[in-house]
């Protein structure tokens, strides 16, 4: 029978992805410290998660007024730390759950990637994820030696020159390359590690790659655009996909068309998992679940909205007025998330003001219908997932620990009753629990091809 | 009483620095397994290491001829994985011991390396260092999107920008910026946390740093830096110094250099430990060390020496006969690691051969003179370290993981009950074991000054 794959959606940050949560009563403050991390791991793990999975910004947000002060002040976001580092500390007191993290291929190069995550892999014994993001935001330009992010097709151009050095390289070391005969001289077979050679119009890479492959062929990798030329890289590359669907409807229909897309490119649609986010409010019962939401409610402020909307789409909301409309030229030339722009755009409204922008996107607030005791979060999980509109689901905390701890004890048991959710691991690395199978070399190829 | 400072020299590949090390018999071979490195920890914490350090190279040896056959075959460090994931790895299964790892200047943002070791000084409680170092091989160059290595002296004057950015992120925060005062909406001090705005002539970060202050203030900075301007590098940024001095004479003079040196920057002397590199044979007694040794010796091959010279120097090495002579233009046109080139040309030997940069560098062989019983060693450790001609060891393994065991087993018993070296940790961090204190902010400011 058909599982749900769990995700938990994490950050090497001071709050989630929501400022509120770190005023939550019930928040730990010490999301500095190994302890907080492995905590989470812990429970992440008891609960059976596939993976928990850290995004990444390599800029504290400040494109709000120009100045990072409010920043600071309002926890917004203000910690970044490696998000790779933070998973390594987990990695440590688990056995299973996967690890996930954001690396931007606008920044590294494709050698550090696939040395860094195929390490990984190796020193989790088979957990690791790649997640594939292309930079949207000046600050992490500038912050990285630039003076601005690259326009948003090249970027994807760009990404997918850099995939195939990053599946090049984890591709050089055959699964039997390494012998080790002490006595013969023979460590490694001569003809089965390959030079990669990469040569691209944006990216470069020579090899050979010095990182043997690793027990689950290579780390799965994640995508999450979203925009089209982000949805077509997805249905090329991804093989744990998450995804923003607003209902169950638009959902299915969104998932036929993405596992079409894989389909049409020589793919497996069944080795590719779609995970659709869900911030989710429980607790012993649906009433109960409605007053922790209205409790949560009182700790957002206006300036958490202002501040992650200036980011996502690289623009200053300090610059115009509250009611003051943007012109068509302006929504034209925004050069963030354009997901998010046409979430605001596909309204109807020709020239939305600030305010629409924080009313129709509630960027920064927690915006989520997933508000129910255990029976109620598990009905519509259910719905979603046999529809089908989902894998499964990407679990946005509200705040942490006690989301996820939240979740663990009330919805998967529930889950775990009705058969749709393990019971425990049958497998140990990621593959597994994400039911893909490990990647011969070369599998990629196929849908590169078909994409060329 | 001064003590003895212990660093563990260690390599994330399929050998020690010696590619003989997997050939010797009682070499562990599942060198890329989580419970490889992690046995590894146990050891050198049992034995009250400072530190466990991990070099770097973005690339397999293939200089030699050109291509990578000889490498794999031989296993000369074909494999080298992500050093700071390895760290991470044994960090988790210890709570005294330092890590250090290797993050070049030359291909990696300053932003980036910051972030990264930051964090794990946060996620070890402390106990982090990173080891400067500026790339002198092509092939890294190719594997990381560029033509070719920059010039020597070039870069340095890029490394001593990248070292002021770091610097300049790390004093980002103050110790006390994070409030987090939930009720009154105060996360962190918005006036103890600043923007870089670092314009160099080679390096651009703009900041805010996104890692708040951590345990040792920042990380420990090392370095390795021999050559003329690679020490006067050193005398400025270097808090733990790694160096080869040759015998006690000559290890007197230049220890007795390098501390003015730093001081002549403004720098407390002390607050820089420098510790020689020493591959030490040792065994129940004298006997039984050179019996070792003998055995060790029976694993090498010339196209072991052969291959790390070529790399070491950016030359092909395959190029000319064993007998053939090189001129002095060629010499002068080594781009790579000059104080190997200068230990050849000082002896007065003006056209070395191919033969004569073997049997001088002894370059991919076990060159020491530390072979002897736990008296024998302590004996020569101690002489050293009270001359002065070092603050402490770098200890390098033949072979992994016996070679630490030998030490552990042995050596540090001997230097125990000298007094010479600690019985047990007093303190948590790494500058604790150092002596080294933690930093205040811009403290690294006086030597920067004082180099211009």
């Amino acid at each position: 029978m058909r599982q749900i794959n769990l995700v938990a959606f994490l950050q090497a940050q001071n709050c989630t992805t929501l400022p509120a949560s770190w005023r939550h009563p019930e928040a730990r403050t010490d999301t500095y410290s190994p302890e907080y991390y492995q905590h989470i791991a812990r429970v992440l793990e008891a609960g059976k998660f596939d993976i928990g999975f850290f995004d990444d910004r390599l800029a504290m947000p400040d494109m709000y007024s120009g100045d990072h002060a409010h920043t600071v002040q309002n926890g917004i976001r203000c910690v970044k730390m490696d998000p790779v580092t933070c998973l390594m500390t987990m990695a440590g007191v688990t056995e299973k759950l996967g690890f996930g993290a954001t690396y931007s291929t606008s920044y590294y190069e494709p050698f550090h990637v696939a040395r860094v995550f195929q390490t990984v892999d190796l020193m989790t014994r088979g957990r690791a994820a790649w997640n594939v993001v292309t930079s949207v935001n000046d600050n992490e330009a500038r912050n990285m030696g630039r003076d601005g992010v690259i326009e948003h097709d090249t970027r994807y151009d760009r990404a997918d020159e850099f995939l195939e050095a990053v599946l090049g390289h984890w591709d050089s070391w055959d699964d039997d390359a390494i012998v080790a005969d002490k006595v013969n001289n023979l460590y490694a077979h001569p003809d089965k590690v390959r030079r990669l050679d990469y040569e691209g119009k944006f990216i470069k890479s020579r090899g050979p790659f010095t990182v043997p492959r690793s027990p689950q062929g290579h780390p799965v990798v994640i995508q999450a655009g979203q925009s089209g030329r982000g949805k077509q890289f997805a249905a090329r590359w991804g093989e744990l996909i998450f995804v923003v669907y607003p209902d169950i409807e638009s959902g299915k229909q969104r998932y036929a068309e993405l596992k079409a897309s894989a389909a049409a490119l020589g793919r497996d649609p069944d080795h590719m998992k779609i995970t659709t986010l869900a911030y989710i409010m429980t607790g012993e019962s649906q009433a109960e679940a409605e007053d922790k939401k209205a409790a949560y409610d009182k700790l957002t402020t206006d300036i958490d909205q202002l501040s992650l909307l200036s980011e996502a789409l690289n623009f200053d909301f300090a610059a115009k007025g509250l009611d003051e409309a943007f012109s068509e030229e302006e929504i034209a030339g925004i050069q963030g998330m354009h997901a998010l722009r046409d979430r605001v755009t596909s309204t109807g409204i020709k020239n939305p003001t600030v305010r629409d922008f924080m009313r129709i996107t509630r960027r920064g607030l927690l915006n989520t219908k997933w508000i129910g005791g255990p029976k109620e979060i598990a009905d519509m999980m259910e719905e979603w997932f046999t529809a089908p509109a989902c894998d499964g689901f990407v679990i946005g905390p509200t705040h942490q620990p006690g989301s996820f701890e939240d979740f663990v004890k009330y919805v998967v048991p529930e889950l775990q009753k009705r058969g749709i959710y393990r019971k425990d691991y049958s497998g140990t690395t990621l593959r597994d629990h994400l039911g893909l199978s490990k990647p011969a070399i070369g599998a990629w190829k196929t849908s590169a091809d078909a994409a060329e």
